[in-house]
């Protein structure tokens, strides 16, 4: 075992995409466990388009990561040495263990994930924050019912496959937008979407105009921006708009924009909502566990790209998801599992 | 009885705040009823700001006013003339009669109303659209409790004082926005709201970190554009925006502003919809005679704007809501109660 903890510390507020400049990468002894404690040598670190949100200062749903700080990141891992008599040496955990090898915890917010059920990555995915989130967006906040036509943008990133794969399996008749003929493949052929949009290559507007004649019922937004313009243009009465993210401006320099077509939400009777998913951290067991049914039963594909190469590839792997380079959950592998 | 009836048509879609030139003022006989219609001598008319929209092409939530024809206008008179079982001569009706002197009818959309209970102006505001607007809006869709803070926009027009004086009915506290010393000091003096920003003299957004200072649970928006963008960096937890009207927006010749800040309904888990009255229809009487309890109880001030001039002074008096200089429901008199 290594006697360094490599860590990526924030070093600077960015403006627009993160620079290497932004990031320190120090070396820190690996910590040692007191009582109650544990140490988690990191197996995969969670890469989220979220956590350009959390380099910034002010008031958000979480706190900024602090200039000086370990950057924030779920991760999964293996106690390695512990002093905590729930915690034992073996066990595999996860949390937001932030970007470096070891992390110290006293088990506060600490979940035990099981290797032999799922990939340790898929609990970073499909089966963790991930799953989570495309499960009660679509579900609790776009409602989504048989019949609605889905729309979801970033839909061969993590959160938008799995949103599009769980909108199929109520029932509904889905539309994938992402960027690229490979993606776009890969959501029909795979993933059993009925319809993709390439934004690259088509116009939204009108591409949506054929692929849902009926209206859009139910939009997961992922990335905001022209898109969510081009959806507003196309709602049904009573659609619902689930505002998940916005990666499209997540590294505006200018200021974001906002969807300029917003008043079709009153033509529409429409809404748009946000969410956040850590609110439904009660019920992240029952939707583990149906999740994990689905999997089982083949009717939801989980995929993770993964990025090797340790802490210190970690400031260009995030830049891959403000890239699109990414299909499925991207991760980043940091120690062994 | 003038043989005329003074008609204003639309000649032209607007680009921009209406011209003369969108306008044409033409002169027809005064109709005559066949059977089973009636004839109405148009007392006032209702100016709107919704009316603009109407005048452009294309889908909306009510089909665009065509070329040529009659201008699209609720209004109350007295029936003069019927061949029409149900409708006597010397009732008095609303309807979406247009902007003439004389109108038409078969009864269809027709309501009868009783100039002993209330002035007529009063069925063109608060006993009519403009109340149930603010009342389902607020109470429907804004779904206002007691002790929510509560913001309205365009607080000094007709759908806005009395939204906020619902809300404040209803045990909110209640907060306007408003342009020009005159109609802040109404809003707060005569209607009891308990704090009002004047957006011509104040920095909406600092002030209300002030008089909002647990966050806004309700914003009833009018207006869209920059107060709604600074209205957005106060909303509190689970906050309810209700999307009425844009009407700093309708005139826009560059294409609408939208909300910047709209990733805030995300960090607030806030939503944001959009409402239209026509979908309360069947629930007008209850609310009317709820709103005409608090008049008589003296808790709900009915104001109107009443503008003179006939048919010929619509294009100018229509202007008066984008340029802000009414106070309560702007009404054109027409011709005699």
């Amino acid at each position: 075992m290594s006697q360094i903890n490599h860590q990526v510390r924030l070093a600077a507020r960015p403006t627009g995409l993160p620079q290497a400049s932004d990031w320190n990468i120090v070396e820190e002894p690996v910590p040692t466990p007191g009582p109650g404690e544990f140490v988690v040598g990191i197996s995969y670190l969670s890469l989220d388009p979220a956590m350009r949100g959390w380099m910034n200062a002010g008031a958000s749903y979480i706190d900024p990561v602090e200039i000086g700080a370990v950057m924030r990141a779920g991760a999964v891992g293996r106690v390695i040495a512990s002093e905590h008599p729930e915690f034992a040496v073996d066990e595999h955990v996860y949390s937001a263990f932030g970007v470096q090898d070891y992390a110290l915890s006293d088990g506060s917010g600490v979940m035990k994930v099981d290797p032999a059920l799922a990939p340790l990555p898929c609990y970073l995915g499909t089966l963790g924050m991930t799953g989570m989130t495309a499960y009660f967006g679509l579900l609790d906040v776009g409602k989504v019912g048989e019949g609605d036509t889905v729309v979801v943008s970033g839909a061969a990133g993590a959160v938008g496959s799995a949103a599009g794969q769980i909108a199929k399996i109520k029932g509904a008749h889905v539309i994938g937008i992402a960027g690229g003929e490979e993606k776009c493949r890969w959501i029909v052929e795979d993933l059993g979407f009925d319809a993709v949009i390439d934004y690259k290559a088509q116009d939204v507007r009108t591409a949506l105009r054929e692929v849902a004649s009926k209206g859009v019922d139910v939009y997961f937004d992922n990335v905001g921006g022209e898109i969510l313009d081009a959806v507003l243009t196309r709602l049904a009465r009573s659609a619902r708009i689930v505002i998940c993210g916005a990666v499209s401006q997540y590294n505006a320099t200018e200021g974001m924009r906002g969807p300029a077509n917003y008043m079709a939400l009153l033509v529409a009777r429409a809404s748009m909502t946000g969410m956040v998913v850590f609110d439904y951290a009660a019920r992240y067991g029952e939707a583990a566990a149906e999740i994990a049914g689905w999997m089982r039963e083949g009717r939801l594909v989980s995929r993770e790209h993964v990025v090797e190469g340790g802490v210190s590839a970690f400031p260009d792997a995030l830049l891959k998801l403000f890239r699109g380079e990414n299909i499925g959950k991207l991760v980043l592998r940091i120690g062994s599992d």
